[in-house]
């Protein structure tokens, strides 16, 4: 764990993307990642040797976008201040505008600046919200949406499904809902799930929780779907939950429906405290 | 012109598309174009020996996008009636879940249904409506919606916009907006021109007209985006509109952020006395 110390400065980024073209946020061999771009980016523009190590809040799958993901990384002091070069901007202005001419159109940071003390972008966060999108034949089917709009055949009852969803607020075991992972917590505080139409007859879901385990908003959704057919009781989804493991009924709904929209941070005053309480919890989030 | 006759019939089609990967609207050898596309995937589905005639309501340019185009076609009436074949659909029902199957997922038709008499796409049109968005440093810059709004690197004051565009509306010449066609007329009715910025700070335009001649709507945009930056007093636009040709200091905005939203026709009865009348008054909308 490294830490803002007298070299080296901790920086927050804020960044949103398209994930059509990624094979999700984490670095794997061979393939287009975020944080491989993002990597690559910032060791081009702060002059590194190598590819800087980001730790981020949500790692996302493949297809899975984002608005308001959160990374953090240590930069050299040294470089950071020599971020404006000869222009009044302040270190993080430069760094983002430099980004901006390095990082491809699909990767946007919209924000860098020096983190309050103790943060750490994955284990100080309090809570992550999660969007998904559905056009069903009641919907506008916007062809310039189709990348983060999921194209439903049936007609789905969002009253049905916002029932649903209710439901399966709270502190509760969500082992229904995940991809087992060996000696991993699934235990899990859902702060909201809902559903409503858009104007435009889109059916979007509002999703929060303290974290998620892998695939569990795309569970959640397959969960409530067939409920918005009338294939499914309201009560289906209330139990599977009650149910200790996966429950493979469920469908995963398409990650390109998905988007990470918000990660909230405790106030400064609290961040160190809550990062240490969140690695005692669980080891991944 | 070939109207509703004992062996066919006029279809209406309402669609939708992401002109990104198009070179516009207008069939164009070699090229990929929505007019060809769709040509071809009706050609298809209703067996015609070869691509079928298509009038269209707005003819978009390479890039330029549509949420409510509207088009019409002449269907052999024993083709449309073997539309449903063993279903029991509406014909105009089983021929969008047809053209689903065939088209590109860049292009979108919503609906189809028999035109009412007298009806044509393009000359009983009585208004269109395009809207145009730009991100500009106080918008959050959505690489989601990248593909259908323009990023502007200077801040934009809207209110002045929205000013200056407001002192545009009327009936007018346009020739300062117009790219100069040969014997054709500039005179317009602009029936709104307005600037506001959403919820994400993105500034969006709404331009109505009965019609817009080539490039009017990114010419409008071009004139007051100075105005935006302050380098241009509000009144400017409205100077540049009094002059009888083509205004070149206007820089002609991206095509990308420019969408046809919705066109208007008149109720049923006065259809055929609308055509008759654009027919007498111009022969190019």
């Amino acid at each position: 764990m490294s830490e803002s110390s007298g070299s080296t400065l901790r920086v927050r980024l804020d960044l949103a993307y398209d994930g059509t073209a990624f094979s999700g946020w984490a670095t794997q061999p061979g393939l287009r990642t975020v944080q491989g771009e993002l990597s690559a980016a910032l060791a081009t523009v702060l002059r590194a040797p190598q590819p800087v190590q980001l730790t981020v809040a949500g790692r996302t799958d493949a297809g899975v976008h984002a608005r308001g993901q959160v990374a953090h990384l240590d930069v050299d002091r040294a470089a950071w201040d020599a971020l404006p070069g000869r222009s009044d901007r302040e270190p993080g202005e430069a760094l983002v505008s430099r980004l901006a001419g390095v990082l491809p159109s699909d990767v946007v940071v919209s924000r860098a600046e020096p983190a309050p003390d103790g943060f750490d972008a994955r284990f100080s966060a309090l809570e992550r919200r999660y969007l998904y999108r559905i056009a069903d034949p009641g919907a506008e089917r916007d062809p310039l949406r189709r990348n983060d709009t999921v194209w439903w055949r049936k007609s789905l009852d969002v009253h049905a499904m916002d029932e649903a969803s209710q439901a399966l607020v709270g502190l509760r075991d969500f082992a229904a809902f995940c991809k087992q992972r060996e000696g991993a917590t699934t235990i899990r505080t859902l702060l909201d799930y809902s559903w409503r139409r858009l104007p435009d007859g889109v059916l979007v879901s509002t999703v929060r929780a303290d974290a998620f385990c892998h695939s569990m908003v795309r569970s959640l959704v397959g969960a409530v779907v067939p409920v918005g057919e009338g294939r499914r009781r309201p009560e289906w989804p209330r139990d599977l939950q009650a149910r200790a493991v996966r429950a493979s009924e469920i469908h995963v709904m398409p990650a390109h429906g998905l988007s990470l929209e918000e990660v909230v941070y405790p106030a400064e005053a609290d961040l160190a405290d809550r990062a240490l309480a969140t690695r005692a919890r669980r080891e991944h989030s």
